[in-house]
């Protein structure tokens, strides 16, 4: 296993094969994959399977949507351990809190990584989600939802590269762009949006509109909870876990977004 | 949070908005998410979130492909608690181990929950593949790759009505469609799969060809090895990480499978 976690992207050696009598060797890009290891105060926690960059702000969000810090400054350090073998270089974060009572809440609720939202539960009583309904008034036109899409495309440069990667966006209700994440996990797309954002001192996100590049699975709608954003949109379609949450959440869910139409799942009064 | 996890889809009440001025109100059909609680022997174990349908599959293919079991015949019997609260009938599955020390290697390996495959692991250490390269001599026509997303398509019901789901298809090599498994997650529809072929003792499938529906992560990889899957063929970009599993095992991996042309990234000498 190549673990060089750097880069974004890397350049790999393939065949192009079309039909024709001739294989073509050619350089393609690819989304980079590699695990990065969490450690606090450096004790080995959880690993997250991600595209490397935003690698702090990746952290950050994660253990804030996974209930282990309420606040940025409770992450008290994050530094890259120097002593580390040639494998694991880049890909070890080791982060002191203000209160490792917290720490041990994650060990002890065994969400030792949750790459996906619920992974290293062992119950299904651990996945509740105790928050609060969002009741933001915040609303968005129809008009404005439509062109989100397209505006995400053009900042999502290792998509354009690989086609290997989701983005998550966040943009006003006016429909600008305020900024974009990419990762080959689409939780740890949204997971580095919400860690910039709380860093950036921006959580609650109540005034603002997620856009999410795929599907969405009850694991980003939880997220999206936990960061009080009123409105998640999604190029792809919702399972039904993702509308149940939305709707007991208080979170406007559209899925299928095109120009020419969408599907409102959810509190669809914000949409005007 | 709505767990009836009995169906596959479910019909949600959703609003059609497409640019004219009256809102429809309509039904869709969503894709299910829903918790399945793994024990042994009444011991909560593992959560994976899945699309119910095929459950005792998945609970085998996942138990073999993380390991825990090498033979159909070590799991002695699944049942259904019938003393479940309501939330979670049709979402418990109590596993009888022939060992129940293996159980224990789950616990202690703290893959309590696998849904993207590294999930629970806590450090990059623990997530090492101990596996034999795979060197079965089975090869496969560019022209018959190039027929397989066609052939998978029809075999995707829950696709079809929902746009939510994964589909792995496991093919001959002459291109005949032996079985398909469908999931909200894309490891899960190939657990199914590969718990599917355990069960009927086709592994190791080593005279088949994987097709994935969407992208190639490096879990997927991971399980094809477990079963010695030799070709592997995907619709989407695979990651890096993929693409080092697949070279080092010896797994031949195509990516971007369209009708006129894919690219081979890894052991293209099975592809004639």
């Amino acid at each position: 296993m190549n673990m060089t976690g750097m880069w974004e992207t890397a350049s790999y050696s393939i065949e192009r094969l079309d039909g024709g009598e001739t294989e073509q060797r050619r350089e393609d890009v690819l989304a980079v994959e590699a695990p990065l290891e969490i450690r606090f105060a450096g004790r080995p926690a959880a690993v997250l399977m991600r595209t490397p960059g935003h690698d702090e702000e990746l952290v950050r969000g994660y253990l804030f949507t996974e209930g282990i810090i309420g606040r940025a400054d409770e992450i008290l350090e994050m530094t890259r351990p120097d002593d580390l073998a040639p494998g694991l270089v880049g890909n070890v974060i080791d982060v002191r809190l203000a209160s490792m009572r917290k720490a041990a809440r994650l060990d002890r609720s065994n969400v030792s990584s949750a790459s996906c939202g619920v992974c290293g539960k062992r119950s299904i009583a651990s996945i509740e989600i105790a928050a609060e309904r969002i009741d933001a008034p915040t609303e968005v036109a129809r008009e404005v939802l439509s062109t989100l899409p397209g505006k995400l495309k053009p900042a999502q440069p290792t998509f354009r590269l690989t086609g290997g990667v989701h983005a998550s966006g966040l943009f006003t209700p006016e429909g600008e762009l305020v900024a974009v994440r990419e990762d080959v996990g689409r939780h740890n797309a949204l997971d580095k949006l919400i860690g910039w954002a709380l860093a950036a001192d921006l959580i609650p996100l109540d005034r603002r509109v997620l856009l999410l590049s795929g599907r969405v699975s009850h694991e980003l709608i939880q997220k999206a909870v936990a960061a009080s954003i009123p409105i998640v949109a999604a190029v792809g379609a919702p399972s039904s876990l993702a509308v149940d949450l939305a709707d007991r959440f208080g979170i406007t869910l559209v899925g299928f977004l095109r120009p020419d139409g969408m599907n409102a799942y959810a509190n669809s009064s914000r949409i005007r």
